[in-house]
């Protein structure tokens, strides 16, 4: 039988775990090796150094995280549906992994500015599409027509992203889907 | 003549400079004791060491911050207008300084657990006034009256930050406090 996790697959999901779990600096290449079943040396044959897997790992996670998005928005045709899609797929994607929660939410926010330009160029397509539903909508004039969509994105990005810090810095202690409706709610009348 | 800038508030003042600067990490007491023109063994009658440094400096800045805006406040009566102070206040507070925005957006932002806890604790003024202005709408009807003020404080804070971080990604490139008319505009539709 053949194992049908790829081995790189199996390296970044188990640096997810190890990052979560004693932060970036403190994550050695050695525990994410035992941790993913390969020896240390076999790292290095798929990822240069540890800041290369960092920006691996949140590349590989964020194209399957547009790729389910756009999928998700595709099946709307109102902005303010397309937006409901959005802000339920980043929920749904971190609130079913606390592991990537905390990654995203604290570790991928480095102090270094070559890392800090990296993470941007992959968070770049997200904030995209964001931008494509806001533009969608200012298009068919569901959204007000004087809006600015960079600021809109950075409405609805910022919003999506302090219920997520919230929701974690409470120790997951609620259950972050239940404010979907509410969210979507106050974004969407704050667009129109 | 004496000075007028009491020596804590110099060496605050100085760490706030080589923080941004340097980062957190890469900032030496020795090079913040240079900046504020006092010996290194000075700043540890003040300052236990640099993390202790960085909570009061967060806690100094967050004070005054704190008085300033509760000001601005209070001399409005609609809640609408109160969110209008409110933002202008964190607007214009870090468009002033850009070695703040940095130490804000980028340094305070610490992987560490207990260093993030007291941060939150100084940060919890500022969320509770944000939520004053939020209960203030919901009890004269401005406000929706379904709005859960939590979600409500985490879009308003949520945005404000994510516009202040985009402004400084882009290096400053344009003038923050010209967005404050459509993020005021967003933000307070989003609550009505
Ligand atoms: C384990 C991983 C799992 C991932 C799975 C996925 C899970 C769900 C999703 C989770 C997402 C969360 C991930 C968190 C990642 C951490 C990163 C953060 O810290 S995020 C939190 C922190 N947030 C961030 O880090 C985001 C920071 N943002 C950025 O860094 C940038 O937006 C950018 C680099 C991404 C694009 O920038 P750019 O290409 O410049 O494109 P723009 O359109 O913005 O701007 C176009 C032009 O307009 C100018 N302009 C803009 N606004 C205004 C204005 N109001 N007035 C006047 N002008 C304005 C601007 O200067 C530019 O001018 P020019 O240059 O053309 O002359
Ligand atoms: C150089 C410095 C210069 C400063 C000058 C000033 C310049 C301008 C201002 C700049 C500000 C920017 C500063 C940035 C600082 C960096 C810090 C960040 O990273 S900021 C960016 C990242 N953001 C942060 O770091 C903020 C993270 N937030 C927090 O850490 C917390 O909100 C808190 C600790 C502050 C308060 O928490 P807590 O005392 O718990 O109060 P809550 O009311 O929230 O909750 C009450 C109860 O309700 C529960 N609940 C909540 N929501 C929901 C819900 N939707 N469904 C159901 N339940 C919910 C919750 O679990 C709790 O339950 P229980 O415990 O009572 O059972």
């Amino acid at each position: 039988m053949t194992n049908h996790i790829s081995k790189s697959d199996r390296i970044i999901d188990a640096a997810v775990k190890v990052i979560a779990n004693h932060g970036y600096h403190g994550a050695k290449v050695t525990a994410i090796a035992k941790e993913a079943g390969v020896a240390d040396g076999t790292i290095y044959l798929y990822f240069k150094n540890k800041e290369h897997l960092l920006i691996e790992l949140f590349q590989a996670k964020m194209g399957l995280f547009i790729d389910y998005s756009k999928q998700q928005i595709g099946n709307e045709t109102t902005a303010g549906d397309q937006l409901y899609q959005l802000i339920e797929s980043h929920l749904k994607q971190l609130s079913a992994d606390y592991d990537l929660a905390v990654v995203t939410q604290i570790e991928l926010r480095q102090s270094n500015l070559v890392l800090r330009q990296k993470i941007g160029e992959v968070l770049k397509p997200y904030l995209n599409l964001i931008d494509s539903v806001v533009k969608h909508g200012i298009e068919t004039g569901e959204f007000d027509k004087d809006l600015d969509y960079r600021l809109a994105r950075q409405m609805i990005f910022g919003t999506i992203d302090e219920v997520v810090t919230s929701w974690m810095a409470s120790g997951f202690k609620y259950d972050l889907m239940s404010t979907l409706p509410s969210v979507h709610h106050m974004l969407k009348k704050g667009l129109t």
